[in-house]
């Protein structure tokens, strides 16, 4: 076993010694549940790595890693209702298995028991820990409505795009890593280091899993290929190929025979190299996060668990 | 002016000069839509009573008060979302105004706010207050959850219901004043003493909300006669008339005309004494808050203030 399995196996058997217990059983029983789904772990992997590196008691790793994915998956709950989603990896979403109004409010007290968890941390900088996650939620909230309002307008421009996603996605993993850290009593100067190095990371993964959906082999992905295109969704590649050519792009999106549309665009966005410009950016990010990583070397941080964490993660892309 | 209207002149102002401000729109208008629809402002109120009471700086005990608005009104953005309301003091719930999505995140982005202001906060008793206010907040959930679910059962009991009722309305009237005497330095004994005291007057309120929809004379309410009736409401009145009478109580809520209904219905319950019932119950909770109030004297605090708090609150139910 790896050391990435053996941490997972580690926060997962601390999830199952620390579920929701309370009553009524219809708040509790779905705020379990969302959190039994599993996945990857990969905000509870960030913060116990973020606490290793720094030397740091690793029980108050596994202790604000368990927070950023409790708050994780409020954001899950709410949003699928948001996004009217049926299921969330292969299981009902909960407003489908159980109602919307259990699922909002079970999601809202999931952030509050996320920070009755904070309250009750016992651990090093917890004001300073406090603060970078309650910045973090608002950002996250306030992505979330971008992304719902960008929905609607037909001028996002390709900056106010990548804000989003860096709110949506990306600063909670940022969050992670650098409260989890700061469990491990790290200095500020390299705590911020591991968030920069983790919103690059996630702004990496972000476009990679866009451009992955459009020129990506959908034998590998499991996904159908160009389910961004025919849902219209406004990625990096939409936003440009509008911006680049508005007309073009209308025409090429007013097609109604969705193999035909799907294949056009493609072709198009190939022939205007938006799949060359788009790995750029993927790797200008990538780049970014490794001068990160060298910087937080020159700190004498041994920095091995993040490759490894980053080898890992990437294999699902390949 | 009063001393109750000039606490809540000195809220209103505070509201106006420390309104929500961040982007997207979308987000924060709806935040500081639902705030400015005004009401009585009870919650802020008890918090800076509850500081004056102990003599406490002002600043703190307005700025606790705030944050117990802020977190009221969240439970109302999600809760008129679940009960599918149209309108709140004669103006388009959020979610009308804007949309469910919208209603959600503004709402979670409320708490998240909620504690915002609770990590800045610079007064007395901090860590104290923060417990206090997460209790309080999941029992909020606890007690919404219980309500929604009552509604599909025949089997709630009398003290399932009252602690349905206690949760869902009277903890957070108890965590305002408790937290903003907290906020002034006051000694544990005497803020759970002002909790207890909060939590049997919002029992007292609630009930008598109960009683006055069904032997209330409706010009003074201002409400349609028996709407608790012909909603099927499961009140306290409602539950005692089902637990006595089984079979009467369906019979006579099975009646098909509204008018003949509300009117039997009454007469029933007059009949077998519900109303004096109900009031000996409030009574009971009344007596109770007095006997807080007794000992808070005896602490040697001037609860003057609460007297005229209490006076202020029920005039709306002559």
């Amino acid at each position: 076993m790896n050391t990435i399995e053996k941490l997972q196996n580690d926060y997962n058997q601390f999830l199952n010694q620390n579920s929701f217990k309370g009553s009524p059983d219809n708040l509790y029983n779905p705020m379990n549940y969302i959190m039994s789904l599993g996945g990857k772990r990969v905000r509870p992997l960030l913060s116990m790595i973020g606490n290793q590196l720094v030397n740091g008691d690793a029980q108050h790793g596994i202790y604000i890693g368990h927070i950023m994915e409790v708050f994780h998956n409020f954001s899950l709950v709410h949003d699928d209702i948001m996004d009217k989603a049926d299921s969330r990896r292969g299981k009902p979403t909960v407003h489908k298995k159980w109602d919307e109004p259990t699922a909002i409010l079970s999601g809202d007290n999931m952030l509050v028991k996320a920070y009755e968890l904070l309250i009750n941390y016992t651990g090093p900088n917890k004001d300073a820990i406090l603060k970078t996650f309650t910045k973090t939620a608002a950002e996250v909230c306030e992505g979330q409505q971008n992304d719902m309002d960008f929905e609607s307008r037909n001028d996002v421009d390709i900056d106010s795009y990548l804000h989003m996603i860096q709110n949506k996605t990306a600063v909670l993993l940022g969050c992670s890593i650098k409260c989890g850290a700061l469990s491990g009593n790290c200095n500020e100067q390299t705590s911020n280091e591991l968030y920069d190095f983790a919103i690059n990371m996630g702004m990496a993964f972000q476009l990679m899993d866009d451009y992955l959906d459009t020129f990506g082999n959908s034998d590998n992905t499991g996904k159908i290929k160009g389910g961004d295109i025919l849902q219209g969704k406004k990625t990096w590649l939409f936003l440009n190929s509008q911006h680049i050519d508005q007309e073009k792009h209308q025409e090429l999106f007013n097609d109604e025979n969705n193999s035909t549309k799907v294949n056009a665009i493609i072709a198009h966005w190939q022939k205007i190299e938006l799949d060359k410009q788009c790995l750029q950016l993927i790797e200008d990010y990538n780049k970014k996060a490794h001068s990160n990583l060298e910087r937080i070397e020159k700190n004498g941080v041994d920095t091995e668990l993040l490759i490894e964490l980053l080898n890992y993660l990437s294999e699902r892309q390949n």
